[in-house]
C-alpha cells in the first residue's frame, strides 16, 4: 500500500500552529494540517445562556464554517442559503462537546467562550484540525480572562488538553491523518478526540464502503493514539513560546 | 451497580416491531424499545436527486422528527421554529448513512427511498430504535418495489440487514440499551450500528463526564454485539410473519 | 346515491378515543375517525404569552402537523421546508379558536395550555378529528392541573364541551363525516364546531364545484347536529372510564 | 341597539370601486368599504404552476398584505419578519378560492392570474373588500387577455361574478358589514362569499364570545344576501364606465 | 438631446405631496414624483432599541417595500419569498440614514420613529421620492409628539429639512429627476440627499455604462442643487396648509 | 490635525497584495490595507444565471462575509442567524457592480465568475480593500480561463482595471484611506471606485455628523485620485510577478 500523499501509514502531515493570528480575539490561531488551514478564534463574553442562568457556571459554544472556495468546487455560502447545513451543524456540535471536556465550567464564572473555526482551505480533516487548533486558542483566551481578573490564576478552569485526529482504513490498511484524496478513497473514516492522559472524549467511525471489523478498529485507535502524542507535543510547543 | 430500570447490564428493553402500522407507506413500522416508540415509514418515489442523475443508481435519504410532547418537557415544534435543530440533522444523517449501507444502490434502479422516523414517545435511544425499525420498513418497501416490477426479484438491492443499539458506562460499568434516566446519568454514551455479519457500520461514542478508556470501549462493544444478535433475531421474527 | 364508504348519509365512521396514549403529556389521546388517526396532546406550562401578562388569565394555543407519509403521496416535512404551509396554519388556528371556546380563561390562572395535534394517518376530516380528540386531552390536562393545585376543583375553567365534524354535499345529497375519497369528490365541504348545548363555535363551508344553496346549508347543518350528539356521547364515554 | 357607526343594521358602509388605480397591472382597483381601503391588482403571466402543466387549463392565485401602518398600531412588516403570518395566509387562501370560483379554468389557456390585495388602510372587513374589489380587477384583466388575443372573446373564462361581505351579531342583533369598532365588540363574525345567482361560495363564521344559534345564522345570512345584491350592483356600475 | 419625458434637462417631474393620506399613522403622506407614487408613514412608539437603552436619546428606523405590481412586470412579494432583497435593504438603510440626519436624537426622548415607505406605483426615483415625502410625514409625527406632550415645543428634535433627488448622465448630458425609461438608458445614475442649507447628507453615484468624469459629477450636482431648492419649496408649501 | 494612525492626510496604509493565497480557486488573493485583511477568491463556473440564458454573454457576481471575530466585538455568524444583514448585502452589491465594470461580458462566453471576499481581520475600509484585491484575483481567474481555452487570448474580457479607496473628513480635514478609529470619528465617509483611466465607477458618500460641502467633496475626491494612482501601481506590481 502506498498513500497518495507518500506518507508512512503512521505519519501525520506537517502541522503548524500559529498563535495570535488575528488581532481582536482573546485567542486566535491558524492551524495547518498540511494543506488544511483553519482560523480558530476564542472569544469571551460575560454572561451565560438562559438555561445556565444562576447556576454559578460558565459555558463554551462552537461554530464552524468554510469559505465558499475553501474546496475544489465552490460551495454555496451558508449565509446566503439562509441556513447552516447538516454537516456544518454536526461538526460544530462535535467541536463544542470536545472543548467543553477540557474545562471545569464551575471555575469559569459567569462567562461564555465562543469558539469559531473557519476553514480557509480544505484538504481533509478540517474537524480534527479545528479541535486541535481551537484548544490552543482556548488556552490563550483563558490567560486573557486571568489577566482581566475574571478568573483566578490559582483556580484555572482548564482540566486537561484535548486534541483530535482522523484515522482510516485505506486499501485495507490503517492510516493516520487522512488528507482529502485519501479520505475520498478510504473504506473507513474514524475521528478520534482524546485527552493528554489518553482517555477518549469522542470517537466517530463510519464505514464508507465495507463494514469495519473490531480488529481494524483496534488498529486504527492505536494509530490515533500515536498521532495524538505528537499533536499534544505540538500544542505544548506552540504554547511555550511568548 | 443497579440499573434504574432494574435490568441486567446486558439486557435489552422489551422490543416490539409492528409492521404495517399505518396504511399509506410502502413500508410502515412501529418500533418500541421499552417506552421509546417510533413510527418508521419507507416511501418510494421514482427519480433520483440531481447529483445522481444518469448514473444508473438509486438513492435513500432519511428524515427524523419528534412530536413536541414526545418528551417530558414540551419541545418547540421544528416546523414552527422554521428549522430543524442540529441534533435532528445529526440523527437523520446517521439514519441515512446506516440504511444506505444495507443496500446496493446500483440495483435499486431510478428510485429514491425516503425513510421517515417520527418519535411519538421518547425514553432514550430514539436513534438506535429508528435505525432498527426503519430497516424492517425498508425490507417491506423493497418487496413492494418487486411486486410493482420496479426491481427484479432475482436482483435484490438488499445487501445485508442493519441494526443499532446504544451502550454506555453507567456507574463505572458497561450497560446495554440505555433508557432516558440511565442515559442522563451515564458517563459515556456509545451508539453502534452493525451488520448481521458482525461488521461495524458506524460507532459514535461520547464521554459525557470523564474520558473513557480503551478497555471500557472494548467492553461496551462486546455488549453491543450481544444486543445486536438479539435485535437481528427480532427483525427476522417480525419479517417472518405475513 | 351510494357513498364510497358504503355508509348511510347520516352515519359517522367508527370513532375511537384512546386516552393516555403517550406517557409524558398532561393529556394524551389517540383519536380515530375511521382510518384518520391523530395523536392529540395537551401540555401545561406556567406563564402566559406576553400580550396577556398581568391580566390575570391563562391561554390556550394549538399546533397541527402531519407525518410526511400520513397521506397517499409523501408530503415534504414542514420542518425541513423551513415553514408551515398555509393549510397547516389555517387548521391550527381553527383548533385553537375552537378549544379556547371551551374554557373560561380567567379561571385558568397564569397557565398556558399547548394543544398538539399530529396526524399519523390521514383519510379525510383530520381537523374535525383533531378538535374532537383534543377536547378530551384538554379535560385530562385540567384534571392534572387540579391535582397539582394549580387550579381549584370548585372553580373549573371548563365551560362546555366542544366537538367538530365535517358534512358535505356528495352527488347532490348531504352526507356526514366525509372520508378522503368522498371529500375529494364532494361539491361542498363544511366543517362545523359546536358545543354540547347545540350552539355553533365555528362553521366553515366551501363550494368546491358549484355554489351551494341556503337549503343545502340547512340540510348539512342538521346532519352535523346529529353527528355532534353522537360525538359528545363518545367523548363522555371515553372520559367516564378510569 | 345602536351601531357605533350610526348605520342601520342592514346598511353597508359607503363603497367605492376605482378602476385603473395604478398603471402597470392588467387590472387595478382601489376598493373602499368606508375607511377600509385595499389596492387590488390582477396580473397575467403566461404559463401555469407545475402541478397543472400539460392539463390544458389556467390558474389563479392570490396574495394579501397590509402596509405596516394600515392599522391603529403599527404591525411588523412581514417581509422583514421573514414570513407571512397565519392570518395573512388564511385570508389569501380565501381570496384565491373565491375568485377561482368565478372562472372556468379550462377556458383560460396556459395563463396564470395573480391577484394582489394590499390593504393601505384597515377598518374591518379587509378580506371581503379584497374579494369584492379584486373581482373587478379580474374582469379588467380578462379584457386585456382578450385584446391580446390570449383568449377568445367568444369563449370567456368568466363564469359568474363573485362578491363578499361580513355580517355579525352585535349586541344580540344581526348587522351588516362590520367596521373595526363593531367587529372588535361583535359576538359573532361571519364572512360570506356569494355569486350573483345567490349561491354560496364560502361561509366562515366564528363565535367570538357566546356560541351562535341556527336562527341567528339564518338572520345573518339574510342580511348578507341583501348586502350582496348592492355589492353586485356596485361592481356592475363600476364596470359599466369606460 | 431630447428626454423621453420631453422635459427640459433641469426640470423636475410634477411633484405632489398629499398629507394625512391614511388615517392611523402619526404622519402619513402620499408623495408623487410624476408616475412614481409612494405612501410614506411615520409611526411613533415609546421605547428605543436595545443598543440605545439608557442613553437618553431616541431613534429613527426606516423600512421600504414595493407592492408586487408597482412595476411593469410583477415582482414576487418579499413577504412570501421569506426575505427582503438586497435592493430593498439598501434603500431602506439610505432612507433611515437620511432622515436621522434631520433630527437631534437627544431631543427625541425615549421614542422610536418608524418610517415606512411603500411604493404603490414605480416609475423611477422611488428612493428619492420616499425620502422627500417621508420628511414631511416625519414633521407631522413630531407635531403629534408635541401635542401628546412627549416632547417639548420649545425643544424640537427637528434640526433641518432633508430632501432627495436623482440626477444622471443621459446621452452625454446631465438631467434632473430621471423617470424609469430615462433611468434604464442613463449612463450614470446619481442619488443626492441634501439639507435646506445646501449641505450633502448622502451622494451615491453609479456608472451604468462608461465611467463618469469629475466634470460630469460637478454638472450633475449643480442640477441636483437646483432641483433640491424646488423640492424644499414644495415641502414647505405642503406643510403650510392646515 | 493629527490622524490617530500618525499618517499624513494623503497617505495610504501599508498595502499588501498576496496572490495564490489559497490553492483551489482560479484566483486567490490576500489583500491587506494595514490591519484590514481580506481573502478574495475568483471562481469560474460554466453557465450563466437564468436571466442571461441564450444572450451570448457571461456574468460576474460577488459575495462578502466577515468571520465572526474579525472585529473588536464578536458578531453573530450570518449563517447561523439565517440571513445576511443589510450591510453585507449592500457591500456585496457594490463589489459586484464595481468588478462588472472591469469586464466586457460579451467576451466572457457562457461563464459565471464568483467573487468571494471574506474579511478575516477588520480595521476599516473592508469594502475598498475587497474591490482592490478581488480585481487582482479576477485577472488571475481570466488567465486560467484562457489557459483552459474557455476564452481566447486575443479576445480578453478585461476592459480596464478597477480599484477602490475610502476618503473622509476627519476633524475638518480630508484624509485618505481611513482605518477603524478614524472612520468611527470621521464626519464624512466617502468610498470611491475608479478605473485606471481616472473615471468614476461608483462614489458613495455619507455625512455621519454635519452635512458635507461641495468644496469638501472636491477635496476628498482629489485625495482619492491620488490614492488610486498608488493602488493601481500596487496591483500592477503584484500581477507582474510570476
Amino acid at each position: 500500500m502506498k498513500r497518495p500523499s507518500g506518507r508512512a501509514a503512521d505519519q501525520l502531515r506537517p502541522i503548524r500552529i500559529t498563535r495570535n493570528y488575528t488581532r481582536h480575539a482573546e485567542g486566535s490561531v491558524l492551524v495547518e494540517f498540511g494543506d488544511t488551514k483553519v482560523i480558530c478564534t476564542a472569544s469571551v463574553e460575560s454572561g451565560v445562556p438562559r438555561f445556565l442562568k444562576g447556576q454559578g457556571q460558565g459555558w463554551l459554544t462552537a461554530e464552524y464554517g468554510m469559505l465558499p472556495r475553501a474546496t475544489g468546487e465552490r460551495n454555496q455560502r451558508e449565509a446566503s442559503r439562509g441556513k447552516q447545513g447538516g454537516r456544518t451543524l454536526e461538526i460544530q456540535r462535535l467541536i463544542g462537546r470536545s472543548l467543553r471536556a477540557a474545562l471545569d465550567m464551575t471555575k469559569l464564572g459567569d462567562n461564555t467562550l465562543y469558539i469559531d473555526c473557519d476553514v480557509i482551505q480544505a484538504d481533509g480533516g478540517t474537524r480534527t484540525a479545528s479541535i486541535t487548533g481551537a484548544m490552543v486558542a482556548l488556552v490563550d483566551a483563558l490567560a486573557v480572562l486571568k489577566k482581566r481578573g475574571a478568573i483566578k490564576a490559582s483556580h484555572s478552569p482548564l482540566k486537561q488538553m484535548v486534541a483530535a485526529v482522523s484515522v482510516g482504513m485505506y486499501q485495507g490498511e490503517p492510516v493516520l491523518d487522512l488528507d482529502y484524496p485519501e479520505d475520498s478513497a478510504a473504506e473507513t473514516d474514524l475521528n478520534v478526540v482524546m485527552t493528554e492522559a489518553g482517555g477518549f472524549i469522542e470517537i466517530q467511525g463510519t464505514a464508507e464502503g465495507e463494514p469495519f471489523q473490531p480488529e481494524q478498529l483496534t488498529a486504527m485507535l492505536a494509530l490515533a493514539e500515536k498521532g495524538m502524542r505528537e499533536l499534544f507535543e505540538l500544542q505544548r510547543a506552540a504554547l511555550a513560546t511568548e
